[in-house]
């Protein structure tokens, strides 16, 4: 396991070494200074090339709290990918590490850049190239905001359907890079199952186009879905085909129960997936999130009577041509566990069961800052995977309210702490007090002994890298560095990230 | 390109050395002499060594027609993982090449083993370990038949969507190498949507398990989607974790419809695509099939009434519970594409018309050989695949009927042909001949100028590696081999079959 303090550089201090027969042949065997690395980048793409400190505090940050311990090198605004494969053959002569970057909202510190990296800003490649009604695909650049996207799709019918809550301000290129997930997944995929495509740019700045057009093709490996989820540790994606469908224009059914408990909550969700319905979407709040939501409404002077002084929340939405019997069932089964259950076909009341969700983080960063986690078990294993963050509140003392995307098993624990201001003890730079992360590392070992997954779809970045080798195994670890060398042999794309590499 | 003649062997006949460092600390270096290898096997799996001439001659073919041009060392019945593993320790130490073998049901010669290959016969671990309900999953080895896991599900109201033509024949490993797509994949996916994770032991021996059994998950990179259509070349499947959907048990609806050309099919079909509408079922088959399904009928001394004189046939089918709707629509787009069409929820009357798919393959055995080829384009380009098909056949005099999974763009060219006794000059083994080999490889090509891909679901095995790299190109192939390096550094996986190694 690592042991990296906040201390550890991003990136390796030593040169890697190329292996031989990898390197490009003209590639030099020694560091080129910084500053010679910057007048090559400046040369190749004028104007794109910013060393701001607010470029490089920027670079230096996403969503997730941590920061890198030193600046990067510059950000570069990449406008094509003519300027992705001109920086990465760059970095790659001078072996200097690149860090792609898309929004930044990721929460796992995957694309943040400090220690003389090259930040590789690709907001800027966000256009729509083609959208084809009768392909059902779409042909993008990475930058393009997900919700940008799918407004343009809905023009046409159509609709892609990775999303994850962020989808207003997450690019696809960075959905695709983390396979994100969202509410919607056990009825219609996660990401990876609505790309058929990829363009991608190799750390020695070769342009490739995996995959292909069709639905169908077994061509050779599936280096597409490799991509999907390498979190920019194998290549830059510089487009995408995305498989698309068509919108779901029929009936939305939305059921809303409260139950005395997690458990009782849980058991409802179990009941349904075991009656063979597939809602489009399944959540459930825990007791200290319906809690949190009722004092933070009542605290903005609205109206809180609808929630119950002490329960759980279960929240299903049905879709297409079946929604209401399915709706109807659902009801029965929550019912049938205890649930107080109300069951719409109103836009506004449904607004008004679905907006209990979207108060989940307000209401619990009105209680402290909030460390969001992100572990996946079976789904049988949920009522004990709440039983078990229970036993770790009760034991370290640290709330730890959960959220859970119910139908595939994906919980959020949220962590609620008061920032430190060394936190070098935690293996973390996110000022994240030491109990605090001891606690949540004892989350993501119950997870794992549950069978379960460290991520879910948040992606591993640097926050969860100690952990990594818990999970896949000495043997599979090393496979998956063998994999990556494959790919990126001088070790220059977002080192540190996923792996101690 | 490859210049592979029928009588290049199978796999190298220079031993492969191992990269340093990669290698077992103790693998001797030099070649051992193949009845020593036989000697290590059989002290190692008393009683599953088989060298009989049937085993070998077994060994030696597929269901391509493709034969190995000599004998592989023997067939190795595994019974369990521990066996498997013994085995490829075995091959890793003595770098004697390991051919994976589920029920040899494919069409690319993938699982011919010959020139003193193991082959690895998985037949014997059939058995279905676990059917979660709760979880939606069920745990396989490798040798269970799809048709066999499909009914013992159906008994929990559950379905593993995996609907390859050979279903039941075919085994689950086998599917999954492949990535074996079907009839329904337009609307319920590739297997590799619906594997969550899997066991596979290396070339060297070592057991991984890849994946996880919650339904999202993303930590490291997503080997398991790689495996999935490896096509045994980068480890053996030895067991899965498949992802299950509930039985779809609401009405069905059946839409059959001649249309006067295949144009006017195409377009009826495209049409239906266009109207955001997602059949589970959409086949079409070309102006050649319904001829010969025509006389084939006749011949047979039934009636053949039902059948037009000339003229295409688009058959789809609809499902859950918006069946009903679909089908009315699917019925009138037909219509308004020249169809005469016939709508149907009588399961009798769906048999009829769902019966003529089902006569392709008879009814084009009964004219001669036939070589069932698996091009993919994007949808949108079926009708101009079908007029390139048209032109080849023109220009070649080879006869080549093609039915197409419609609703992916997925065809099926099947060139009729007398097999030749030396095949020498054509490329392959199967005794076909030059002029229709030739006429094959101008369909491929014609599929990949129309942006689609060179097989869609039946692999590259044998027969196709020779087109691999005019679709993967240089690069990205050189990638594909250093992925191969990664898993298998001696090569001993399934040589000769994908890439030329």
């Amino acid at each position: 396991m690592s042991q990296d303090t906040p201390d550890t550089p991003l990136v390796p201090t030593s040169t890697p070494t190329a292996p031989s027969g990898d390197a490009p042949a003209d590639a030099p065997a020694a560091v080129v200074a910084p500053e010679e690395v910057l007048a090559r980048l400046q040369e190749a793409l004028p104007g794109r090339v910013d060393t701001s400190p607010e470029a490089l505090a920027l670079a230096g940050a996403d969503r997730s709290g941590y920061k890198a311990a030193t600046d990067a090198l510059c950000l570069v605004r990449a406008e094509s990918v003519e300027d992705v494969q001109a920086v990465c053959r760059i970095a790659s002569e001078t072996r200097t590490p690149v860090v792609p970057r898309g929004a930044a909202s990721g929460i796992s510190g995957g694309s943040v850049a400090g220690d003389g990296a090259i930040s590789l800003d690709l907001n800027s490649m966000n256009r729509i190239l083609e959208i084809s009604v009768a392909d059902r695909v779409a042909v993008v650049e990475p930058g393009i905001l997900n919700g940008d996207l799918n407004r343009a799709l809905a023009e046409h019918g159509l609709w892609w359907a990775p999303d994850p809550a962020s989808k207003d301000i997450s690019t696809v290129g960075g959905n695709i890079a983390l396979n994100a997930g969202g509410l919607l997944c056990a009825k219609y995929g996660v990401t990876r199952e609505a790309v058929l495509g990829l363009s991608v740019v190799l750390a020695d700045g070769t342009l490739l186009e995996l995959g292909h057009r069709s639905v169908k093709g077994v061509t050779g490996y599936d280096l597409t879905a490799l991509m999907i989820g390498s979190e920019g540790t194998l290549g830059v994606i510089v487009g995408a085909t995305l498989a698309l469908r068509p919108v779901v224009t029929s009936g939305q059914v939305t059921v809303g129960g409260f139950f005395p408990d997690v458990v009782a909550a849980a058991s409802a969700s179990a009941a349904i997936t075991a009656a063979g319905l597939v809602p489009a979407i399944m959540e459930l709040l825990d007791e200290a999130n319906v809690d949190a939501i009722r004092r933070y409404t009542l605290a903005r002077g609205e109206d809180a009577s609808a929630l119950p002084e002490h329960g759980a929340y279960l929240l299903v939405q049905t879709d297409g041509p079946g929604a209401e019997a399915e709706g109807a069932r659902v009801a029965e089964l929550m019912e049938a566990n205890r649930g107080q259950v109300r069951l719409t076909s109103d836009p506004e009341v449904a607004d008004e069961l679905t907006g209990l969700r979207r108060l989940v983080f307000p209401s619990l960063e009105a209680l402290g800052t909030v460390l969001v986690e992100d572990v996946a078990v079976p789904r049988s294993k949920m009522p004990e995977m709440f039983a078990r963050i229970r036993e770790i509140e009760a034991a370290t003392g640290v709330q730890i309210p959960t959220a859970a995307h119910a139908g595939d098993g994906n919980l959020h624990p949220i962590a609620i702490y008061e920032p430190v201001e060394d936190a070098s003890a935690t293996g973390v730079a996110a000022g994240i007090p030491a109990d605090v992360w001891d606690a949540v590392g004892q989350v993501f070992r119950a997870a794992l002994d549950l069978g379960g997954t460290l991520t879910g779809e948040h992606g591993v970045g640097v926050l969860k890298r100690e952990f990594l080798r818990d999970e896949l195994g000495d043997a599979q670890y090393a496979l998956q560095e063998r994999v990556k060398a494959a790919f990126d042999p001088l070790g220059i794309l977002n080192p540190g990230k996923v792996f101690d590499l």
